[in-house]
């Protein structure tokens, strides 16, 4: 929690402003986080994943300090554009894309696009027709899939293609016109091993070499995010993942370094944001003497608390009474949804003290919650942010 | 699909305005299961389980037709205020509630809480105090545990505690000056065995006999929610249910049948609403003759689809294309996020013919799908909901 975040809310409390859930970023954070960036990789062209928080203030912010924004949708684009970033620093980093999508974004100047597959050029080959937009001007990296080892959000085969048919792909674009310009891999969300870029710029590489010898020269790589914010875990520093990658890099290039894109989301406001949250309930289900308590906060799956899904997402969770005893519980959201049970499988110790009313805060929750939050399940409001 | 729902669908095409997914609600389904649970247990108040669906037109049609309502958090109870029903045909089921949310209710005029232990009667005694309300106008009824055997919706230890502590829980508020009216239990969501009621309803006349020999009379048994909607597999009629319920409460409290209850809510919307969505790409891995397909749509586990979560729930999607060969894909959504698959563990079916611009239908959705429906995830629109 940083001072400016206790403060606003000591102030909130104080004004008895303090009813449900709240998540307050701390502009500062995020500032030092696209510096950090900016310093560990000074070669590499940052793309903000849109996705992790699209607050205005956040955007506008890292549009003034000179970043670049992947999105996901044209409504996300649309939001950067508010924010006052060029269409140029725009990329349609999603490879599932609908044709009128593509012609909308190419309308607001967009000219960088994510594919995976031949079908996905085509689109984008049909797209510029209709936007009356040069092929030639659009350039298109393929993506490719990655193990994600070591990472703790579960990466699927969702996005991307085998090293082998993105050759093909790429070659499939660059006959229909497109500028086949790159590679693209996501190593897997919140990667706590510094070396997981390693083998998949090996793979980047093989696709370089692949597509020269049929005469396509490709000239970017884009590392993806997966750069972690702490939680309960201590995570590498910025600067280590910098390091690792340009050893990989050079490694796998030699002195033939491409241009290189990173698109950090977690990494880049995970840290800035804290929820403070309300405890409901402190119950047992039933009167033995080793039951374990179930503690219900006013926060939970379906209110912006998504990524504890199959308890992927470890939170960091305070209270006023840390310095009591300990004793294992299993922590649950308010709805009347069985499946809105934050950590059972692996109990988490919380003290004993703890009552019904206090409030609780919840590090590291600047990323993936408000968004992720639902519509408004049970008649519960989505969670409500604050950026100072 | 009825007949009104396609018609409308067609017009909707005609006019050009099928873009982005939506959920149709036919009210007639509605009206229809309505007065199937009524003829099926014809001695049993119906509470119809809001967060299920919580659209205006449905409450506004269940006030209409005599039903009570189950709610979640105040603000369902002001919907259901909203269209028309009284005060005193609400519940507030939710065991996990504020205290000050309590007092809302009871100034509300609602009188009817679950609870599941002692702390929570604590909040509503105060609570009263606070509203100016005489606890013994307060009717509460506490939860006990389920097993969920053969329920398809995972259902967890969160609501309820064991039996034994039941007892203790109903005499704490008795003590209390507040009326310990009965006794509840929730046998699983899309339940599809009939006799699930079975076991439940022994803990709870073991729970009516032990309070009548502390000298509480208790008087109404809630049987929960759990009656399924047709997705993929046939389920058993409402008819077989009540049978079925009716045989268990004979069995276990003879000739003195206390009041009964039911919530349903999948059972009472699920096959009323059908979702139109648009397959945005179909595409492969890999070049490999056997590698699978995926198939892309514009609606995810994030855009309403949400009880997808572990592949529990199985929709029946249908095509225009249902007639040709069918060949397994991967099913997912439209956001950049890798977790938003739909059914990858167990493949599923889809015509080889299918193609990206195709539509296609997914029944029984309407229950569970526009409020699990995230804010703004990678700025897609939370699912639009049109009732009929």
């Amino acid at each position: 929690m940083t001072d400016r975040i206790r403060d606003y809310l000591r102030a909130r409390r104080d004004l008895g402003l303090d009813e449900g859930p709240v998540m307050v970023l701390d502009l500062d954070v995020v500032r030092d986080n696209f510096s950090a960036f900016a310093r560990a990789l000074p070669d590499t062209r940052v793309f903000y994943a849109v996705k992790a928080n699209p607050a205005p203030e956040v955007l506008s912010l890292l549009a003034e300090m000179g970043s670049c924004f992947d999105t996901a949708s044209v409504a996300e684009m649309q939001m950067v554009l508010a924010a006052g970033a060029a269409a140029d620093r725009i990329s349609y980093g999603n490879t599932i894309k609908k044709e009128r999508d593509i012609v909308r974004a190419l309308k607001l100047g967009v000219r960088l696009f994510a594919i995976d597959c031949q079908g996905e050029a085509d689109k984008i080959l049909s797209a510029t027709a209709q936007a009356e937009v040069e092929a030639g001007e659009v350039q298109v990296f393929c993506r490719i899939l990655c193990d994600g080892a070591g990472a703790d959000w579960p990466l699927s085969r969702k996005f991307g293609c085998e090293p082998e048919m993105a050759v093909n792909v790429l070659e499939h674009a660059h006959r229909a016109g497109l500028q086949a310009y790159g590679v693209s891999f996501h190593v897997g969300s919140q990667q706590a091993n510094t070396e997981a870029w390693d083998g998949a710029l090996a793979s980047a590489s093989m696709i370089f070499r692949e597509c020269a010898l049929r005469g396509i020269g490709l000239s970017m790589v884009n590392l993806g995010g997966g750069f972690p914010t702490k939680y309960l875990k201590q995570v590498p520093g910025v600067e280590t993942y910098g390091d690792a990658i340009f050893r990989a890099l050079t490694k796998h290039f030699g002195n033939q370094i491409p241009e290189t894109i990173i698109e950090p989301g977690r990494g880049m406001v995970g840290n800035a944001g804290m929820i403070e949250a309300e405890v409901v309930l402190v119950s047992k289900k039933s009167e033995a003497e080793d039951e374990v308590r179930w503690v219900y906060l006013d926060i939970g799956k379906f209110g912006g608390l998504a990524e504890t899904m199959d308890e992927s997402i470890r939170y960091a969770i305070r209270t006023d009474h840390d310095e009591d005893r300990m004793a294992p519980c299993v922590v649950a959201g308010p709805t009347c949804d069985s499946v809105d049970v934050l950590y059972e499988k692996n109990h988490y110790p919380l003290p004993v003290s703890l009552a019904i009313g206090d409030k609780v805060w919840i590090d590291g929750a600047g990323a993936y919650t408000t968004t992720y939050a639902a519509v408004a399940f049970n008649g519960f409001p989505p969670l409500e942010q604050i950026v100072i």
